[in-house]
């Protein structure tokens, strides 16, 4: 309800103001024998991290996680994780004259007409902030795909009027961490790079669009209609910052084809299991996965914090003004937005996953001897006395 | 979690297959006091049932709702409406020889997959059937929407490659349901009847797209992040049967745009209150509602029930297979859509604006006469002895 | 949130008011393959249902489920359960008086003051003629846990002052069903009944308590705290109508034990497993099962429909006005209330069961054909042409 | 499903073991607004912590709360306020023998029958320091009530088998927190202190129980059946650690009384509002609150941790063994249950309070200028520059 919430069993509930003390999120749900760390965590959350190339916000945030909880020796208990990220590098001031004085198209006047007030430092709770605690929650879930055969993998692929060609998982695996756009074709990473440098010298910023993709995702997971996977993932996605569209398989297009050209005939795999010619239906078949890859996209638009001069109205003055959104931002959102998609994907996948009862959080057979020695020796040395 | 429910205030929970005994849905939190009977309900049931025209299936069904629960004297008591609505004209026999060889991109191998098992008749559960149950939920969602000033509506605006030019709110209220397509521009709808019938003759079907908006929804509705107004659309809108793409404001299009370019101003209107200059964000800031039309649309792809002749395999004889999907079949999706897309909307909006506490069940005063007798005046007439 | 909803997998919605047109439950998340037909069901309505001696009302209800989806050839298909119960001897012209003058100590004035108005006929939603929802779902819960080992059982251990001695399991099972009353020791039951038809001649009527237990439940259900095995039931048993008290192991009573006293020393059972010396603790350690049966108890007042003059007040006429509450209604609600505390034990377990991985909907290898082919064969006599 | 959520719109998630690093509680859907700052919380916390007199133990927590988000300038702005309390003084060293040797009637197996692991120092997960969560969250939701007129106090009203007599509103306030046992009759406070110490200096532990009342509740909270107050009260009290009974109103013994005992005639108030003579009822009537006294009790067991021998066997070595629970112990658990029972009780409430849209997040008009000017000026001195 609150809008910090997500998943059914794989539970996630955020917390934290853009320059607020710290963020947070409790996991909850998660498996109990996963081997888990916080450099786990890490990874993921360097690459989300404000100031990591010139097409990225100079604000300097460490970003280091702390786990607090659910994580024993190194490995999960099955109970909630609780992470906390501080906040390091907030600089209010700036704010100040957009308190009763929206900024264009940003959360401003629509969080202040929803709650009576906001937090406006930074944009507060409406932040993409936010999402930190998304990559840090989705880092645990991308551990557990990992460990069940699933691999995924965002990168961008379309900056303004800048379309990467298509691209294999293999090619965005290979190439999109390479460039400081995140795109999986190189030379177009180079010609979207000069673009937004155009863009940010010119005080302006630009939209473009997230591609994903999933391999090895099992068949037969989801349900219909209202908990498809496609109905799932399109609150996932459309919960993303700036998010305008999702589509899946075909996507937009779908609308253009024929029923015989986008249907897919059945053949037998190599293990003599039906699987459908071709992935038009992008993984996804009556909101089911197919067993093959689930491939769509996230068009986000344009950063509204630009340095160009606008004019808005001052509710408390009554009065028109002239403004200009100083401060440190991004040209563009994608390129920390892989992650963050990432994230939202994992998080859909692996709540499947647990619906399914593939990956329980409860043993099945109740004898608490053996399988605790397995995975979780007790180990005298750290016994804390 | 089982893909029939949708909603956290307004609830919705649903069952029923194609060629089940009945199609039913309760509606939970409805508030009480609100006038509702069959007729209220059989309008939008009756737009989206079979046998309407000619590009559409001649299945026979009355889908006549009957009301069991929640209602007394014609008006809502707030408890759940219980509501069925029987099947009447399933011919199951040419579906056998799909039992265990899945006909392309349906979700035959889907169940299956999932359940091991499925409900074969006409689709079973997977059927776009599912969706009078979500009519009829969105006419009582409606008929409160109405109460609070907010309208909406639909229409179809692409057709394969034939797109309809942009349409106001007046011309999708005025000619939409003029034509068998539900197309707002009456000229282009004449247009998509003879592509759709093209299509039809050559054994064939055809994609398309919905296009809603909804006005009059007040300023300050939704919620950050994973439920936002975007987001719950985004789930709600990608239920929908064959839909593949969910776009609002710009939508994929946003991805071309600069800032400077998507952001809009402020300015005061002419009630002295912040209203941005334009909706190219489609009615939706930071996931929250600026008080602006909402405006998006959803993709459906071509109805996969094609007579044409496609290959499959049997995973039982282990065989591979000619198959023709004959049958009672829509050629298009869309216009039977139209509906189905106004309900998820409805639904929606309702739920958030119960949520925000402007449509509550409970009334507030905990004083129960004078309102009883206000709008629910005991009716000795109606008292059954 | 609205009162008609329970479980979080295994997901029970209700509507139907006591004299409305029809009862129905939607049960969704069964697992698909579990053999079921109407008469699996019948049976505990059958025990629950109204007329069935001198000591319950004698409203004729046949109360006859009609499934009307989710079951295929006698098997489920793991998609909604939907199932409709007609009322069929409401009168409610004696109910009339009370439209604005509330009965003593039934829900007339809350149901009014919360929603403003009420379904007054027979007490309407707030009548425990609802849980004739509870029993048919319940029914497929007891289902499944008899497919799992679980047994259960519960029966009437107190009316007034007369207590039942301690009776065992297997008592329980051998006596309760074999008398009126529905308690698992014959001469106390032969006692209950004579107070009853005693109090019933006073035209007063009697409060009780029953006692379940359920055997077989695996060791490992449940979680911490909120969702521990005691909670769910805790909100369970408290559901039921007319419920003030709900306690399991020592109960009440432990409030008196000393810590030596209760505490349970650990032994290896037969198989080498830890088992808690005793069952004082009720099944249930830390919120989670230990293997032992789970026993528990719930007090139900006495019925508060009595022909005895009372008093009350008219919210409209403004006056003071004495009452009988005449019509058919129970003298004691626990006899009828054994097959209600079992429906409500059954959900919550079989949704523990399903939160574990045990029970699942889903099917674990995605392959579709033997599964179907093993337990529900394709039966061509059963096609529909 | 995780057992660290509780709420439905007035939703509260918590992390934190025992001995980790920290606890933390996540409070959704506070509206925005209310004043609060970590003294608010801290009072409560205070009252909850261990080492404040002899009859608790001497684990030396401060127990301080720090807010991370969701208030700004000392009110709330309507987003999630993330809490964490460190954790100082756990020492795990003594927790060893038991890491495959479960202690007599605590978590420790069913815990890792569940998971197959758990956090064995202090009990981790399972430990009752988890409360500390509760009672931050629960001062969260009292300073709500408080705004709306809602007043409730908790008190011990019996230990073993000293009983304390009936005590009004007014002398569990004035009384319950003067003495070490926090019984609202002060004489009886001193004979259970006795006795407390006696079981203690026996290395044994003793039950009792928690009395609760909460006064000004409006009439017409709460829902039917699933969602009554009591069902919803039930699961929050069954989820106070050692509880092993829920009672309200009349509780157990109403199984003792006769309909026209129990039930309560109607008669105008003051205001000349219908009202119950008496409140056996204990101010709920199907499910819905009456506007009377909410009033309630909860059994808590005794301590499983006694220093007394006692017997447990080994899963890994396959030996049994005698133990001793060495360590700093409560020797009961009401005392320091006051505030626990109270923190539920006030976040059931509160949750019925925004359910009846009594105390929306949101705020009605949908403008935010002058209603933030109201209660939250812009303060310049607040800027961080």
């Amino acid at each position: 309800m609150n809008g910090n919430r997500f998943g059914r069993l794989f539970q996630v509930t955020t917390y934290g103001e853009s320059h607020g003390d710290a963020m947070g999120v409790v996991v909850s749900g998660c498996p109990a024998g996963l081997e888990l760390s916080e450099e786990d965590i890490q990874g993921d959350l360097d690459r989300r991290k404000p100031g990591q190339s010139m097409i990225t916000t100079s604000r300097g945030e460490p970003d280091e996680v702390r786990i607090h909880s659910g994580v024993q020796d190194g490995y999960t208990t099955g109970t909630p994780i609780g992470m906390v990220i501080q906040n390091k590098d907030a600089r209010s001031g700036k704010y100040e004259p957009f308190i009763t004085a929206p900024r264009p198209s940003h959360g401003d006047f629509t969080y202040s007409a929803k709650f009576g007030t906001r937090n406006w430092g930074g944009g507060g709770r409406s932040s993409a902030r936010e999402t930190v605690n998304w990559v840090a929650a989705g880092a645990v879930a991308k551990k557990i795909l990992g460990d069940h055969g699933i691999e995924l993998k965002a990168h961008v692929n379309q900056i303004g009027d800048i379309e990467a060609p298509a691209v294999s998982f293999e090619e965005m695996l290979e190439h999109s961490e390479d460039n400081e756009v995140r795109c999986g074709h190189p030379e177009t990473a180079e010609r979207m790079r000069e673009r937004i440098e155009q863009y940010q010298k010119e005080g302006d910023s630009i939209g473009g669009s997230v591609e994903f993709e999933a391999r090895g995702v099992p068949r037969g997971l989801g349900a219909p209609r209202f908990d498809s996977v496609s109905a799932r993932l399109g609150q996932a996605m459309m919960s993303v910052p700036a998010a305008t569209a999702f589509e899946f398989g075909l996507g937009r297009e779908a609308r253009r084809y024929r029923g015989s050209e986008r249907n897919e005939d059945w053949e037998f795999d190599e293990d003599g299991d039906p699987v459908p010619v071709g992935n038009d239906h992008g993984g996804i078949q009556g909101g089911i996965t197919t067993g093959q890859p689930i491939r769509g996209e996230v068009t986000i638009h344009a950063p509204t914090s630009i340095p160009k001069t606008q004019t808005t109205v001052d509710w408390e003055t009554r009065e028109e003004k002239e403004i200009q959104v100083v401060g440190r931002h991004d040209p563009v959102l994608p390129p920390r937005g892989v992650p963050v998609v990432e994230s939202m994907l994992a998080l859909t996948i692996v709540d499947f996953l647990l619906l399914s009862g593939r990956a329980n959080p409860d043993r099945m057979d109740g004898k608490p001897g053996e399988y605790d020695t397995d995975y979780h020796p007790r180990s005298p040395e750290n016994v804390d006395e």
